[in-house]
């Protein structure tokens, strides 16, 4: 098992980490098979969408915010529920084809950490099968 | 890896892939195992829901539309922000058990793509361990 | 493929099931690997998300309470659309990375079952690769 770590910079922000990935990928050797990334926080996610277009990444962290705001009357002390609600509906873990070494994505699609509580130095665990 | 093709007709539309994803199993002959799948874009996805009664299609489909509207203050311009949206909460992939050839499966669930910006021509990428 | 079955109480729960799958995994003796989960159901589903403060479960089920409530305009005769959303967004399957015999999970981590129209009898299909 690899680990990734990043230190966010805003409380809600999305951070490619494709070539990240793909650089774990590269030393690990593995052609052909599956790799597994795991995020083992609360607050926090993956993703994959549009790295083409930045404007995309700024459209669903606001919608995020409006459909699920900081403030809406939680009872968890904390004051980050809202981060809660969003790791449950994103999910904290994705899986990626592996061919001739390779990650297996779109043409348009990047790899991303959902940070919904920072800024933290956060993990992302790596597990290649092939 | 193998690749299905399927031609949507909708803007946004659930189609059932159960079938030809056995299919697929079945060309490849593992009897145990798992089956991932994965889409290469950023405006579609997957889910697993009822295949029984064509309104629960219907219901999710609208209850979507009403929490993330196609029109709302987002700034990318190609007017599809609320596709890139639901793209990141119904999640682009998933994996499915393998036993006896056959995919694992409730009584009422079937495998469904999620069009959020068609009717386009989409692929979903499948690949099997065993 | 191992099946976990639990009685849920409420219609919609959160029920931490982290102790139930480290003993199957525990049975299994897979000391490196990759534990798949299923939930072959439409109206449950699978998350992580914080145990330490019972708070948190309740914040989450209150929000989707208030995003999604159960009447709203369903043409589903069941009256359990709202679960049926809940499934797509939460989604039904969720994998574990295995490091020396142990479920890999963060500090805050459990696993939960997502109870979206109880109270019933439910299945978790298990199964492990090495």
């Amino acid at each position: 098992m690899h680990t990734l770590e990043i230190n966010t910079r805003q409380r809600c922000e999305l951070v490619e980490i494709t070539a990240d990935v793909q650089a774990v990928l590269d030393l690990n050797k593995v052609q052909d098979g599956i790799i597994f990334l795991m995020v083992p926080h609360t607050t926090a996610g993956l993703t994959v969408n549009e790295n083409a277009d930045p404007a995309v990444k700024k459209d669903i962290l606001r919608k995020m915010q409006d459909m699920i705001p900081v403030n809406d009357g939680y009872i968890h002390a904390e004051g980050n529920s809202d981060s809660h609600v969003k790791q449950s509906l994103f999910g904290c873990e994705m899986f990626f084809m592996v061919e001739k070494g390779k990650l297996v994505l779109g043409t348009w699609q990047g790899i991303f950490f959902c940070e919904f509580d920072g800024p933290r130095k956060r993990k992302i665990h790596i597990k290649i099968t092939g």
